[in-house]
């Protein structure tokens, strides 16, 4: 049946850079893939890549890690619910035992609850070694919640997930309490450098920032978001990676920071707190993701479990900033954005 | 240069329904392309389209239609901005004259600003034919802004966008103010239906909707949000029709609503405030974009403007609302969603 | 029976100044009652009050007043729902004249709407006068939402509020669509008066409200909110005042927005886009009330209807900004703060 | 000086129920004070309290308490902040000893923190016994910090409040992460108890309550809030029981959840995250509060510290349950609203 075969949509991809990265996990020069159809995206991060390089890199801290599933379950009254999450608590170390007996890589870290009335919604939080993790932590959960249900007869099954996790959805919760890793960015360019890469200037860089990606975005009633465009590079970098773009949603929930230093440097940071990303797992099977993930260095056979991913999160938090550097700067300068858009488009089409 | 060869990401793509589709806009049956590394999402689309269309269809209403761009400006306070955006008010016939310089599509229909302190921050609003109108809004800005800048000598130049567009940013302005298309899809389908396609009942799908989409959301501090996983539906079809993915950021603040009838059968909606789609620009050259838009009827050369991108807008909201009743419907039973995930993705990969 | 006593609880109240306003509705110096129970805030309030007066006052800038009440209907599905909304909006002068009925004070001057699922929520919005206008709307509401369904047979009555007005509730619909008076108060200090009040420097305070106002608001997953304690001097104006201080929920979601001049000054302003007050209603008729509505010259039975209200709504902003500023000032150098909170405590005491 | 001359707001003040409580921390019955200019809300709040105690009483449940001061400090970059940040976590027993010297009611129970570029918001989490507690927190937090200074010479000051605690303001963190006392209220209400009491069904609340409290707060881009009216209620409470009334604004970030039961019966719950509620401290003083007090059993000398405020976090609780009962129960009869304040007001006024 003609509606079963799989075909294949081919997003054009391009690697770009060279980028310059540093930090505890990882310095490295490379060029980074990323697919999309908006191909000025490719020069204008290309220019964020050349400017920070040059600058002396991009710093990347990896603050957190975990991956999440939530489950909602219900009780006769908040009382029980809470008797029972207390109960629960304690047995933190079984629970870790039956998760181990559905991943050798799942590790429960942490879990939070919320009772509202007589509902809870608990929330499991994983390792999940090199992979995103969305189905090992679905596993995780669904032999986690039979073996509760167990422990505590008054409690009765609503649903595997409550929303409170909470997966490809704006929320605050993963940012307050953590989901995917969490990255931070940083970059210091000198006036002299932002003149000559960014044709802009350090005090009207931060001048926009504060002005676009801080207040415009609480006047737009945004939540926990304070960026020009990150969406736009993590979907290209998801796609050319084999992640699960869906997670954009979250991941493009990012706040920028930037100052003038003493020194009249510009101070440009990005911070990602929701980067859901791995490098086994769907998606990751295809040879030009399989390429990909080498031409990064995130496929080393030979890395501690965990490792690729975080060094793929690392490049993933970078690829933002420069498209956040390259984009803001160029919004400092009256017409710039449309004729550069204008150019780029005509040579692509050329 | 290696790094400025233009590859392709291939993105594993089928055909799910068929859909039936019913509405002011369009009544058709067809088969909708999605394209994703998440493989188990296509016989779950599938098993939405399949229930519904044996239910009568999925209705589907166009509230209203807009694409956005907002040019962030300064006085010297806050009264200056104010009589100045009251005497652009009166000046929109001006506008538009400008605004027909840079596109025969472009036309603005309305505006809104909000003054914080000295700036302003000033909203237009297009309808941009069948594009989505990212460029297209742009560029009338772009020329719109050196015009108010005459008019207006007091205020100066900010930024050519203030985030209060807001593009591939999580906001409350988009579904407030509207930004793309917003549609409202919706369904009924009996009890005997839902037993036999969806192996639930209408009241455990309605109870599982309050208790996640709606508790679950707040809970989780959302904002403007209420579905289960609109997003990964979005990101397929987008990917399959060329369009700019990012835009599952707004387009995945759905909103769904459901409830047992009178009669005992499931009403079931999804509400898409914020669709971002088009049938022409970035990305729809390519051959397998044609072929898609060909498929879903959104090519047609004789359709009045936009018409095109109105139907396409139709069936990208029709799409969620599957996947949104299929996903619910599984969690409704207790192991479901992961036996189904492991059988599917085993089968995949055979 | 005891229970049915009326007693009056006894808020400590003291006038606080003297205030210097300016501005296109209000110029006049003045002294503001603020009844609370956290004494120390009279002084800070105070301290800001004199700053701002040696600095040339503080401009008022009321940007729109309107007062709102949602109501919510039921339709068959959502292309219905469409037509009657469609259909309501050439209908306005109709409404008009029904409203003249309930009231002579109010107006209807815009209405919007949401549809989601086959739900509408109807947004009307009225000015009221020198009434804040709570028991005004739900009457003219409870009016007109007859007629509507007298009018649109097919839609059927859920609430007269629908939650989408939004009263005393944080939301972004009030602050995006306008609900009470929107205020922007702002003034300019010098680096010495900075000094010499405030012991601080214009960058001192900037700097601080970016990262503690802005970003500090955004990663705590505010809402359309970036100040540092508004609520705190509504509250004490509101009681004062004889204002539902409920109020200070959407109250509090002002923006502030400061910035070093080119001359080396503070500009800084404070933005409340939703406040909702009266000179006649509810609280007003007290005897402290009326005094204090006298002593703030909010009590002009010469005046045009709704100017008492609006010059209340002009000093109810300058106070906020009063507090805003001194608060700020006070949180740049370390341990001042609570070392100011025990003095004053101490000496509230004594 | 005239300005110095403290007087008295005097609020209208009324005991209404009796309310009948139980759970595992309270169980009486009890008359509550409450201040307010909106007289209305007597009457309706005690319908709730009469139609709760005829049911069996309201069952209440403390699910958490805590409260919270955010320092902000700053780093070179990311990754110092980090190390320091996981060393500061091995020294909560450090900390405890220092917080220990500023009071002996305040207790260190836990620390979260965000890196948001170079910069740090540090939440220190507390009980404080039958205070609120802010002072108690601030003074601690005054002593912890020159403390971590010195012990990690890298960072420095940005502000003793970061607004990541947060007083008063809207967010998502106190929701998520807790400040305040978190009590859940639950009632159970037969039908025809429904019927005699409030002139409505199970079945009729419930549907208003999910098309406006939930689907409504999320339409109009509310965050972490579920409810009509429960800022009435705590404002009534707080004033009454010499509260910080500003408190409000987070308190009334409430959640509602209604269902019918199996039985036919309604199960109607109000969860109040954040009440923000103390016994002794600011405006506790007062002749009139010391009586509210009293009569609420909140003042008991022999109490454990904190059981007389959590004693009273519960009962404003309950409060702000049978207020938002009430006032659900009117808004499902086209007209009742605005019939019984127009009633109300006027013998009031008589």
């Amino acid at each position: 049946m003609k509606n079963h075969t799989i075909n294949y949509a081919q997003i054009p991809m391009q690697s770009v850079g060279p980028f310059k990265l540093t930090g505890d996990l990882i310095t490295d020069n490379l060029m980074v893939p990323m697919a999309t159809y908006e191909t000025p995206l490719w020069p204008s991060v290309a220019r964020g890549a050349r400017t920070t390089a040059h600058a002396g890199g991009i710093r990347v801290t990896l603050i957190d890690e975990r991956m999440t599933r939530s489950i909602l379950l219900q009780a006769d009254h908040a009382g029980e619910a809470l008797r029972c999450m207390r109960a629960l608590k304690a047995q933190q170390p079984d629970m870790q035992s039956i998760v181990n007996q559905t991943s050798r890589f799942a590790k429960l870290i942490d879990t939070h609850f919320q009772i509202i009335g007589n509902l809870i919604y608990l929330r499991f939080e994983f390792t999940t070694g090199d992979a995103s993790g969305h189905n090992m932590v679905t596993q995780a959960a669904d032999t986690l919640f039979p073996w509760i249900l167990q422990q505590f007869p008054t409690l009765s099954y609503v649903s595997i997930s409550g929303n409170f996790c909470t997966d490809k959805k704006v929320s605050a919760v993963n940012g307050i309490l953590g989901r995917g890793k969490n990255v931070v960015c940083e970059t210091i360019i000198s006036a002299k450098l932002c003149q000559r890469f960014l044709k802009t200037t350090p005090q009207a860089l931060v001048d926009l920032h504060i002005k676009k990606d801080l207040i415009g975005s609480i006047v737009s009633g945004g939540l926990r978001t304070a960026n020009a465009h990150v969406a736009n590079m993590l979907l290209g970098f998801y796609l050319a990676t084999g992640q699960d773009a869906a997670n954009i949603v979250e991941g493009s929930q990012a706040i920028n920071h930037a100052e003038v230093t003493p020194e009249g440097h510009l101070y440009f940071s990005t911070t990602l707190p929701n980067l859901i990303v791995g490098t086994v797992g769907n998606g990751k099977g295809l040879d030009f993701v399989q390429q990909n993930l080498e031409q990064l260095g995130c496929n080393d056979p030979q890395a501690k479990p965990g490792d690729n991913a975080r060094r793929l999160a690392c490049i993933a938090g970078a690829t933002a900033l420069c498209g956040e550097l390259s984009l803001l700067a160029a919004q400092t300068n009256p017409g710039e954005l449309m004729s550069a858009h204008l150019k780029l488009e005509r040579s692509h089409r050329d």
